[in-house]
């Protein structure tokens, strides 16, 4: 299994500047959920300045939904000059598939980049395994979401041939890196009644990978550990009260998350 | 009187799908009051993608508030392509009459495509009845909104003219569709006090009306006093708190609206 | 020392418009802050009617956060039409010097026209001084945050060079018009935790600008008491609980502030 020693503590300590180019839609709770496990968020998204920002950074989330035109050269810009520093990129591929904009752009920025986490919905990254892949909107789509028993033989395969770690969400998480395959059981059904919970995991990921970036592995568990296990103790706390209340106890327990709650409460086991 | 069963368990079962073109102020807010009520939110705004979105959904949002020039060719896309499946269109002008661009474009998206819905203040819907408006900024101008009694006269004569449903939010919302008009006194003085609550408005008649386009009157009845009671729940729960605490519990509300609440706490009658 | 008597309460009466050209990541927050303390937002950032807009505003904002190509024309005609209108121009210089988008920016705003307050942080203001500056993304440096002994020194000297009022927020906030020098020694290091408190903090300050037109330096002090008051209340209120119930609990506070509470809590002093 994994060591979960000290990958929370790490970024509360380094405090690693994470570069977003985002969706307006999302981005203040990218922030805040940054802020709230440690990390320092910035979002800047214009060609003039993205690689300069992006050379500051310690991690690099390029999330492509709302994309438009003006900020795909941004995204290669910003990702690239993370490359070439050695700094992580994680790509959120949203609504790829639920247009041939998004569909396109994500394998574009996959050829135009090294991604060194690809995490998305099931409908996402079997569009991008180029799979035929039912979507609806942002969302995954049912059918999708129901056969996840060849999820993890999916992301294996498709993390070995883009050689990056690949993470699937949703009600089982998956997350490989070719060789080792973790499925993930923590999390709770309200987190997908909430917008922006994929895009804030990406964040937590790309938090945990910027302060251990030898270890995108690990790091990426951890990351989706952290919002699966914030949604638990969120619903706990406030969930039958209702949406805004879940909301406030998520970023609640993403500020409060530790190493210990995360291992102790982490739920997952190695795929066969 | 309207039956109001059935109008928010059938968003609920159906989940429509609601594209929105629409600011980024409240974007965030329309995204989760669209989840709290049951339905799917997509944001989508790059002419690139506009109409395909367009074309999965069962609702189109048009909300002129921090207008572009970049996205009003995306609108009139996203809202011909509506019209050709049959889907709904909801547009919600605001500040219509702040500025010449709003309220050129408010219009030419009227003459650009068939609007099913027309949400806004009293005082947005009287520049597009073509009456003197005082406005200020993207609220209500007081004039206009003690000016009520002649709102329900204007929304009749609206509606028939642009052959929709008007519907004009305030202290008193009134919704007509040339023949029938409600008067609507659900609602609290607090909602004015909180950003968004007219985008997020016109987003619950969105997910109405795509979970019932044959019924748009009714669904847009069935929206506001979503809205409305929504508003007094919250007010009774936190509004005393303030802002932050309203805004948190008008979203728990929401999410936790049925048919029995409405129709309980339901207050309208038909105008004269 | 200030009279504290009726800063708040003249927001409440005069209910200002507060034009904002800024972020898309804290917009919703200027939006609802702004409402909080009793002011009115709007938010409108297209060169079409930036300057139309700005004609019926008691104040500017101009944030250069996510800055991009698109808006700055907007920024240049927006403060000039309040500078011709005799309306205040707020300058929140978000990321100066993280960048030489923003830092030429900053400065191409300063130039194009007349700013009457310049708030950030002490890395952006010492970058706009001309002063090597150490930026950590859009967060003040620690390095220049420990340094806080010049801070007085700089602002009164810029204050004086620029014929404006300069406000540096942070552990302790500096106000100088380059004659009077006030250190405000309220506020929560939760504040640091939030995304956004600094562009809040400037939207309470345009707020209370636009109803004190003639007493900027005095309305510039209220507003950043207003933040640092609000955030004490909001810890003690709920800031154990976490990042998402501080915040709301921040919300809350604004909205109940009143000029008694103000001058109850406020400390500050002048600087020798």
């Amino acid at each position: 299994m994994i060591d979960l020693t000290g990958w929370i503590e790490g970024v509360r300590t380094q405090q690693p500047l994470v570069h977003h180019i985002t969706n307006y839609v999302t981005v203040n709770d990218c922030a805040n959920i940054t802020l709230a496990i440690g990390a320092s968020p910035i979002m800047a998204d214009a060609a003039e300045e993205a690689a300069e920002i992006a050379a500051m950074a310690s991690a690099v989330v390029l999330n492509i939904g709302t994309l438009n035109a003006r900020t795909i050269p941004s995204m290669i810009e910003a990702g690239r000059c993370a490359n070439r520093r050695g700094a992580p990129v994680i790509l959120d591929p949203v609504g790829a598939g639920a247009s041939r904009l998004r569909g396109e752009t994500a394998n574009r920025l996959l050829q135009a980049m090294h991604v060194d986490v690809l995490r998305g919905n099931i409908s996402e990254i079997r569009f991008i395994a180029g799979l035929s892949a039912a979507t609806k909107g942002v969302d995954a789509a049912e059918q999708d979401a129901t056969a996840s028993a060849d999820a993890a033989a999916m992301a294996r395969s498709l993390a070995a041939r883009l050689g990056c770690v690949v993470a699937i969400t949703g009600k089982q998480d998956v997350v490989s890196d070719g060789n080792r395959t973790i499925l993930i059981d923590n999390g709770h059904p309200m987190l997908s009644r909430l917008t922006g919970t994929g895009c804030m995991c990406s964040s937590l990921v790309a938090s945990c990978c910027g302060a251990h970036p030898d270890h995108l592995f690990e790091a990426t568990v951890a990351g989706i550990l952290t919002m699966g296990i914030a949604g638990e103790i969120a619903y706990e706390a406030a969930g039958e009260r209702g949406n805004g209340s879940f909301r406030v106890a998520l970023h609640d327990a993403v500020s409060r998350m530790d190493d210990l709650q995360l291992a102790e409460r982490a739920r997952y086991h190695e795929a066969d």
